[in-house]
C-alpha cells in the first residue's frame, strides 16, 4: 500500500501554545528581544527541596522501572493530598501516575471513548482536549460561552448538548485559557446532569492551587458519592510546584476506569520517570508555603497586567480568578492594519504582535475564542511591564 | 449512555512481563524468597556519570518543558550515536524523544496505522507489539518461527503474509524474548520486500549493545537509501545504560513520519522528563566502557544459565546471541503434575514454578510461544545459580 501517515495522524492540529512559544524562542535565539506571554509555565525555579529529593532518589538507586501505575510512595502521597485539599477519599488502586497531566487526560479519553462517542467541551477551551478526543475516536461537542458570562455556559446550554452518545463532559476550573472559576451552583447542576443522563465528568484541576485570594477551589467529585463515581479527577505537580519538566501528572477515579488506564499504560508507555516520582511525592507532602508565596506573586502580576491591558485604548480584559492566564479582547481592533497587513482575525493580530511588536501571545482561535489573545502572566513583573509598553506602542501604531 | 470503559480498552491484555514481576515482588514483600527471572531490566546500578549528569541538570535549572520532540542537546547526541554506531545519517528534525522506547513504538503505530491496516509481527514476539497495534486500530498478522530455525522465519514465510493492507513489519534484532540476531541476508530480503510492496519496517534496536562477542549488530536502515526511507529505527537508553527508570526512548525515520509523531506527542503527552534527557545525552556521548563491562558480564551469565538449563532432564534451550533472555523449552514436561495440579501448558508450568518452586519466569504464551518460559538473566550470578538449583528440584519433584 502507499507509504504515508494515517488519517488520524493527519487530522491532528499541533499544539498552538507550544508552536507559538517555539516561534518566540527561535526569535530570541536569533538575537531578537521578545517578551513571551505564550508559554503556560511558571517562571519560578523548582523549589530546592524538590530538586534535592530527586538527587536523593538517584543516590538511593531509585532508577529502575516503577510499578506501571506509579510508585506506591507517590500514589500514597496523592491519596493524602486528595483527602487533605479536596475532601476526597480514594484507595491507592484508584490512582494512576502518568507522564504529565496531559498524558493522564489522553489515557482517560482512550479508556472511555469508543468511536463516535461524544464529549462535551465548553469553549473557550484548552487546545489539547478536542485533539485528544479525536485521536481516541471520539467526537468533541462544543458549548460556547461568552466573555460577558465570564466564559461559563449556562447549565441549560450544557443540557441542550447532551445526546444518547454523550460519554463525558470536560470541566476545567480554574480554567485555561480564561482563568475563570466555575461557581459551585454550576458544578452541582453538571453533577445532576451527569447522574441523570449517565456520563462521566473529566475534571481537570491542574490549576487548583493558583487561585486568587477571594476564591476557593471545589472539586466536583466532592459534591456527593454519585458524582464521585462518575468523575475522573486530573491533576499534577507541574503548575503548583513549578515542575513542568518533571512530567508527573495523575488521575483519580472509579476503580474500573483507573484499572483500564493502568492496563493501557502498561502496553503504551509504562510509568513516568522514577526519580521524578519521588520528587513529586516529596512536593505533595512537604510544608506548602512555597505554593502560597508563588500564588501571591501571581496575584500581584495579575492585577498589574489586567490594569495595564484595560488602560490601552482598543483592548480590554476580564479579571481572571485563577490560573495565570488572561484573555485580552482584541475584537475592537479587527480590520485595522499593521504595516499594511490587515488584521482580520486574532491569529493575524497575534502574528503581527509577535513579528512587529516583539510580544508573544497565543491567538484565541487556538482555544476556539476568536477575537481574543491569551496572555500568560507566569513571567516576571519586569517582563509584564515591558510587554504592556510594547503592546500599547503596537496598538497605537495600527492604522 | 451506560457508564463503562471503551471496547478498545476492554480488549487490552495487560503486560504479562510486568504482571509476573509484580506477582514475584508481592511474594518477596510478604517475606518469601523468590528468584526473579521475569523482569526485563538490567540489575546493574545506573553508572555514576549518568546520575551525576541528572543532578547537574537540576542544579542548572533544566527543570522546564523541553521542546516537544526532545531537547536539541539530546537529539544531537542521538544523531551522533546513529552515525557512530550504525552508519546512519539523520537530521535532528528526523528524531523524536519519548517516554521510553515503548512510547516511541506506540507513537509510531499511532502515526502509521489506519483502521484495518495490517502489521506483520514475527513470533515469538514481545508482549506489547500486538497490543499496541490493536490499540491504534491496526491488525497484527503473525508469522510464527520455531526453535529449530532459531525463531527466525524464512523470507518466503514473511512474503506469504504480505497483503495489499500491509502497512508495516516489526523487526526485533537482537530479539526479545528469544535473544536471536537476525542474519544480514534475512534483513536484505525484508528490505527488498518492503521496497517492492511499499511498507514500513519498524526496527526495534533496543538490545543493540547487548550482543555476544561473536556477533555484530546491523541496522536494516543502513542497507540502502530506499529501505532507510521506509524504516523507523527505535532505540533508547534503558537497557544499554541500566536506565530503565529514566524513561528515555527515541525514534529516527522519514521526516514526514517523525513530524506526525511530534504533532501527536504535542497533544497526547508532551516530551519526557527534562533532566533525564540531559542524563541520556551524557550517556550516549560519554566513553562507553561501562557498556562493554556490562555486556561481558551478561555473556558470562548467559553461558552459565544455558549450560544449567540444558543439564536438567526434561528442559532445554538454545544459546541466545544477544539481549538477556533465554527461552527455556518446557514442552517435554507438559502433562506432568505438580502437587496434583496438571501442567498442561506453559502458563500452568510458570505458575507452579513460581508458587511451588519460588522462581519467577514469564510463560511463553505471553510471547505467542507455547511450550516455553522466558528467563531474563539480568540478575546476579548468585541468583542464577540458586534459581537453577530450584528449577532442577522443581522439575525432579514433578510426577
Amino acid at each position: 500500500m502507499p507509504l504515508g501517515i494515517s488519517e488520524k495522524a493527519k487530522n491532528i492540529t499541533p499544539s498552538a501554545t507550544f508552536a507559538m512559544d517555539a516561534k518566540a524562542k527561535a526569535m530570541q535565539a536569533a538575537g531578537e528581544s521578545v517578551i513571551g506571554f505564550a508559554a503556560g509555565e511558571p517562571d519560578f525555579d523548582t523549589p530546592v527541596t524538590i530538586r534535592d529529593a530527586m538527587k536523593d532518589a538517584l543516590d538511593r538507586g531509585m532508577t529502575r522501572y516503577s510499578a506501571v501505575a506509579g510508585t506506591l510512595e507517590l500514589r500514597g502521597a496523592i491519596v493524602e493530598k486528595l483527602k487533605r485539599d479536596n475532601g476526597l477519599t480514594y484507595d491507592v488502586s484508584q490512582i494512576i501516575v502518568s507522564n504529565g497531566a496531559k498524558h493522564s487526560l489522553y489515557n482517560t479519553f482512550f479508556t472511555l471513548l469508543d468511536d463516535g462517542d461524544e464529549v462535551i467541551i465548553p469553549t473557550p477551551c484548552w487546545v489539547s482536549y478536542p485533539e485528544m478526543v479525536k485521536m481516541t475516536g471520539g467526537v468533541p461537542v462544543f458549548v460556547p460561552a461568552c466573555e460577558k458570562d465570564n466564559f461559563i455556559p449556562a447549565p441549560t446550554a450544557i443540557a441542550a448538548a447532551i445526546t444518547p452518545k454523550t460519554k463525558a463532559f470536560v470541566l476545567t476550573s480554574p480554567n485555561n485559557p480564561n482563568g475563570c472559576i466555575w461557581p459551585e451552583s454550576t458544578l452541582k447542576a453538571i453533577a445532576e446532569l451527569a447522574v441523570k443522563h449517565g456520563f462521566y465528568v473529566i475534571s481537570d484541576e491542574i490549576y487548583e492551587s493558583l487561585i486568587n485570594s477571594a476564591h476557593k477551589h471545589v472539586s466536583i467529585a466532592s459534591l456527593g458519592d454519585e458524582i464521585k463515581a462518575r468523575t475522573i479527577v486530573i491533576n499534577g505537580v507541574s503548575k503548583t510546584y513549578a515542575m513542568t519538566g518533571f512530567r508527573i501528572g495523575y488521575a483519580a477515579g472509579p476503580k474500573d476506569v483507573i484499572q483500564a488506564m493502568i492496563d493501557a499504560q502498561s502496553q503504551a508507555t509504562s510509568a513516568p520517570n522514577t526519580p521524578a516520582q519521588h520528587a513529586a511525592a516529596v512536593a505533595l507532602s512537604m510544608p506548602q508555603d512555597c505554593v502560597e508565596s508563588m500564588r501571591l506573586e501571581f496575584e500581584k502580576r495579575r492585577d498589574v497586567i489586567v490594569k495595564g491591558i484595560n488602560a490601552i485604548a482598543g483592548l480590554s480584559c476580564r479579571k481572571p480568578e485563577g490560573a495565570f492566564y488572561v484573555m485580552m479582547n482584541v475584537s475592537a481592533l479587527m480590520g485595522k492594519r499593521c504595516a499594511g497587513v490587515p488584521l482580520d482575525d486574532c491569529a493575524a493580530f497575534a502574528d503581527a504582535l509577535l513579528t512587529q511588536g516583539k510580544v508573544a501571545t497565543v491567538p484565541g482561535n487556538a482555544f476556539m475564542a476568536e477575537g481574543f489573545c491569551r496572555l500568560s502572566y507566569a513571567t516576571s513583573m519586569e517582563n509584564i511591564l515591558e510587554g504592556l509598553r510594547r503592546i500599547e506602542a503596537f496598538v497605537k501604531a495600527l492604522a
